[in-house]
């Protein structure tokens, strides 16, 4: 018989153009307390402000590389010369504690994950995609913030088609509708997977 | 790209002890118009005002067991003498139009629905175990209900204690609590399971 209120946390990896909501999805079930966000690691300076362990863990190169060639990541990848990636340490920390653990990563990083063999993560991983109405929406959408050019707007959605060729690998495609409804939504996936029996002793 | 409005429909499994008010919970999600409940197939003739395709499909032992040599069947068993069943073609006819069906059998049921290979049912299936509180409480509810005789109550409680036992083969393990919260969780568990990217074309 499973104990109600013991159970291992949820790792739920969330991918999706920007545009989509995704992140405020995210930001929204950290802030009422539903799961926390994972705190990757990098290879980049702090910024002022930006605090070791909680904005992310700032790491050496040298120190980033040899934890990947021992296997402690997760997931990594190279942006603009500098290392990002997320620690196998810290999320399986949380997940043990019973604290959900939410990942923005994008699909290459989505599929690492998916693809490290780990029981803990095996049991305790679900994923969301996060799916634009339709392209013609997601352009409006990214022209309407008006924070980006014409171009960069294009850019975003040519990365965007290229993100949503993937929605198939995730197994639960939300597709985004009014903020209230996406929220709603999100809960509901969160709520519905801390009840997978996989998840309790 | 999925469509938002089209997708296949959920075949949802559900177990459990009677006490838990597994049925009572699948009523509710049908009456709400979220899903129908599954019509079985039975040799037991029609009670007075029992309607044929609504309550059962009433067949006769000949037909029904020839049904059951031609893989016809889900699920069957033989209970006091008659045939219960699932009929393959009624299930995936619905599922096909987009429709949820509830199945509420117990667990050799399920088993053998998991078991059946069909490329619909692994698309659409899920399965939820509904499990009490405690044995304690279970006990307290169902003498509660006052229609049973100690010793019934005593016999549910060794089957329950039976059927507990296999939560674990369940997607889902849903530990009763007050009706309303039992109900808001159900209701998430089929909202997010509809979100599911193998129900989508």
């Amino acid at each position: 018989m499973p104990s109600s209120d013991s159970r291992l946390g949820l790792l739920i990896v969330v991918s999706g153009p920007s545009g989509t909501g995704k992140t405020t999805l995210c930001r929204k079930a950290c802030e009422s307390g539903q799961a926390v966000f994972s705190v990757s690691c990098t290879t980049r300076p702090p910024r002022p402000g930006e605090v070791d362990g909680k904005d992310y863990f700032f790491l050496t190169e040298e120190d980033f590389l040899a934890r990947v060639d021992r296997g402690e990541l997760f997931e990594y990848a190279r942006v603009h010369n500098r290392w990002y990636g997320t620690l196998k340490s810290y999320v399986a920390e949380n997940l043990r504690k019973g604290i959900d653990v939410l990942m923005d990563i994008d699909v290459q990083g989505a599929a690492q994950v998916r693809g490290c063999e780990d029981e803990l993560v095996t049991k305790c991983l679900t994923d969301i995609f996060v799916m634009p109405p339709s392209l013609e929406e997601l352009r409006a959408r990214l022209s309407g913030r008006g924070t980006d050019s014409a171009e960069v707007v294009e850019l975003r959605l040519k990365n965007a088609e290229a993100e949503m060729k993937h929605w198939r690998d995730y197994r639960y495609c939300l597709v985004s509708d009014t903020r209230e409804s996406d929220e709603a939504r999100f809960r509901a996936i969160l709520q519905a997977e801390r009840m997978r029996s996989s998840l309790r002793e």
